[in-house]
């Protein structure tokens, strides 16, 4: 990031102070060997960890099992022309602990489509990292804000 | 995609057409041989080319120039419970056309930070997928939407 971007960067606990307030992330992953996006809903842990809920038969589920992946929230207001922007990168895995499934189970996020089988995907935070909108052109209408 | 994970998959004018609408969108990249995500304001072209305006000197433009990219918007209404989210994945190169640099510089998308050297970015529509929800569990507030 260069200094003169018009971006601030932001530390490991601000990130994560803001990624627990965004209510949709996305999961970058390869799919057909190209790299692809989806929004998910999610739940931080206490490690900082992203916890995601997807059918055991999905594609996100298959795709991200192992893998290392990234996973972005962002929050942009058009009229204060303040935002952010958060990267959790880190290995993906299927929860697979009996104890740790069955608290997901009661307290974690909820798949956004119910399946008869579903599994939960932890994205572990190895690298966090954040940008925060300080400053730019103001022709709100004209040239949003990253 | 799954036929049961509660998404409509769209065709490529459909994903064209609410890209359109978007004001935020978001490339993916790589960065120190991760992927990264990075939220940038953008349009699209007659051919539905995503055009971005950066710094000539910023990451963004060196990590991206020559590279097959991934640039993703969404779009997810919490009340409603509706969303979409569009994919467009191809290679993206700094415009190098004199001609189609001013016509860029008088039309095309601005900078979030103003720069005194900028480069427009085109990112190459090869690939565009989307997928739009169609209904699932409506706990607002506990679940969101994908």
């Amino acid at each position: 990031m260069e200094p003169n971007d018009g971006f601030r960067e932001l530390g490991r606990q601000e990130c994560l102070r803001l990624l627990a307030t965004a209510p949709v992330g996305r999961v970058v992953h390869t799919r057909h060997a190209l790299p692809t996006v989806l929004p998910v809903n999610f739940r931080l842990d206490d490690e900082g960890a992203v916890l995601l809920c997807t059918s055991a038969a999905s594609e996100l589920a298959r795709a991200v099992d192992g893998a290392v992946v990234a996973f972005e929230a962002d929050e942009v207001d058009p009229v204060a022309r303040s935002g952010w922007s958060v990267v959790v990168t880190g290995p993906a895995a299927v929860v697979s602990d009996f104890d740790r499934f069955r608290r997901l189970v009661r307290d974690g996020p909820l798949s956004w489509a119910p399946s008869p089988r579903e599994v939960f995907i932890r994205i572990a935070p190895e690298l966090v990292t954040g940008r925060e909108l300080v400053g730019g052109r103001s022709l709100y209408g004209l040239d949003p804000f990253f």
